[in-house]
């Protein structure tokens, strides 16, 4: 691998760069994106040189979409008239489906889809940091098991175990279905609670504690990042709003029984669980 | 102010008790509880010494109940038989309008009820912190302003200006509502969120990031403390509910529309605002 083309070299794709820099890799890393992410990317050794789509596609062996989904799925067609045969082209979206459905219009290389769980607060190439995927699951959807057996996807997944990533195997709905519980619910439900609150402006805010800022968190996340999840995930993120608004509406009902005991005690069961802890 | 009787010597009493301390009080700390409480208390320099209800009751100047509201329901009337007429008798129970109503019980000396804002994921009295209460709210709920006024009032704001706490007058009714939104609302958003991924016991969480960790963490809190929460202030929880089950449904209907924008906006907005950045 001698050349790789970083196409949004924000803090995904970013921290990768860095990633791939402090794993060993010595070859040239070429930047792809506006003039002033370039810049400030370069000027902090993300990148080793800004290049137009055209050329960073007719160069790199491994060419790294870190744009919003939307960018990615447009990106991919435009791809097919400069890449190399033996490229490889792989996107860090945080949806894959819609990826996966765009991907069939590059046929002159090979693309394997993936989603680092490697988010942050911060947005930003200043952000980027060479072991923000250690430790953490990088998914990988290939569109048949083979895919990921091909030289070009063993490489990248070298690379990805070199930088610490935990990859996991899963089909595009199966993905994006869980991140439609772990992930777009969260959000939803923070957003909600904040936007609600927001039309409360007779409370006096300075009666809350950490848990307020806690769940209202997620809720600073900007709709430019989110407008694309929520557009290419929809259905699955109905049916667990659906299901969140269920669990509500029931615990609002038995807020006076015992019932509640029972959700208390599932609900902290998830959250040790979840930390691995239960 | 020679003697303090501390009635629940755990993360919030404790607290109280060491922040009087740093604070310059010379007097006696007494505790009340169960002797593994007291036992670990008196070792951890939190109380001079454990005594009987009664006993501390007769002895202190300051009563400061820090036990579960159900608790507090019910030791009010039981200290009207051996409370000092100069007594103040103060409480930090989480909400209000159930302990003003049981305090008329107590009618041999002054009662004024306060709730600190100054939670934490801790409890137990090992977590016990002299700087609990700085820079945080400390809500007064006094029955009528001239409750404040009172000599014994007076020494007691003092103590809670030295310790650095902020305080807020409101009534029961007013810190209810309020609470309802910014801390029982949250809790219960969480449980739900935690208790529905529990019946999804298919969805792998190492498809997860942070996002799902911070909302789900107060979904740790006990049932054996949200029991008296939900059931003293389940009217305004109800209210609190139905308007996030009322903004989370119309979210859901305007998934796919431009409304999103709005709706993310509108929680970046409260979420900075929280943070004193809005």
């Amino acid at each position: 691998m001698d050349t790789v083309a970083i196409l949004g070299a924000g803090l995904i794709g970013g921290s990768f760069a860095l990633a791939l820099r402090k794993a060993g890799y010595q070859g040239r890393i070429l930047g792809v994106g506006s003039a002033e992410t370039l810049d400030r990317a370069q000027a902090l050794g993300v990148i080793d040189e800004p290049a137009p789509l055209e050329r960073a596609a007719a160069e790199a062996d491994l060419l790294y979409l870190a744009w919003p989904i939307r960018r990615i799925v447009d990106t991919l067609p435009a791809l097919e008239a400069w890449v190399r045969p033996d490229a490889l082209v792989t996107d860090a979206g945080s949806t894959k489906s819609a990826i996966l459905r765009a991907a069939p219009a590059l046929t002159r290389c090979q693309f394997l889809g993936g989603h680092p769980l490697a988010g942050s607060e911060h947005r930003g190439v200043r952000h980027a940091d060479a072991e923000l995927f250690r430790g953490r699951t990088y998914v990988l959807t290939p569109e048949t098991p083979a895919d990921l057996e091909t030289p070009r996807a063993r490489q990248f997944r070298d690379w990805l175990d070199r930088i610490g990533a935990v990859q996991l195997v899963l089909t595009a709905e199966q993905h994006d279905r869980v991140v439609a519980y772990t992930s777009h619910l969260p959000q939803l439900a923070s957003t909600a609670l904040a936007a609600l609150l927001e039309t409360r402006q007779e409370l006096p805010l300075q009666v809350s504690g950490p848990a307020l800022r806690d769940t209202t968190r997620l809720a600073l996340s900007p709709y430019e990042v989110w407008g694309d999840i929520l557009a290419t995930n929809a259905e699955a993120i109905e049916e667990a709003l659906a299901a969140y608004l269920e669990a509500l509406d029931q615990m609002r009902r038995d807020l006076r029984s015992d019932q509640m005991t029972g959700r208390f005690e599932a609900g902290a069961r998830f959250a040790r669980r979840l930390r691995g802890a239960g």
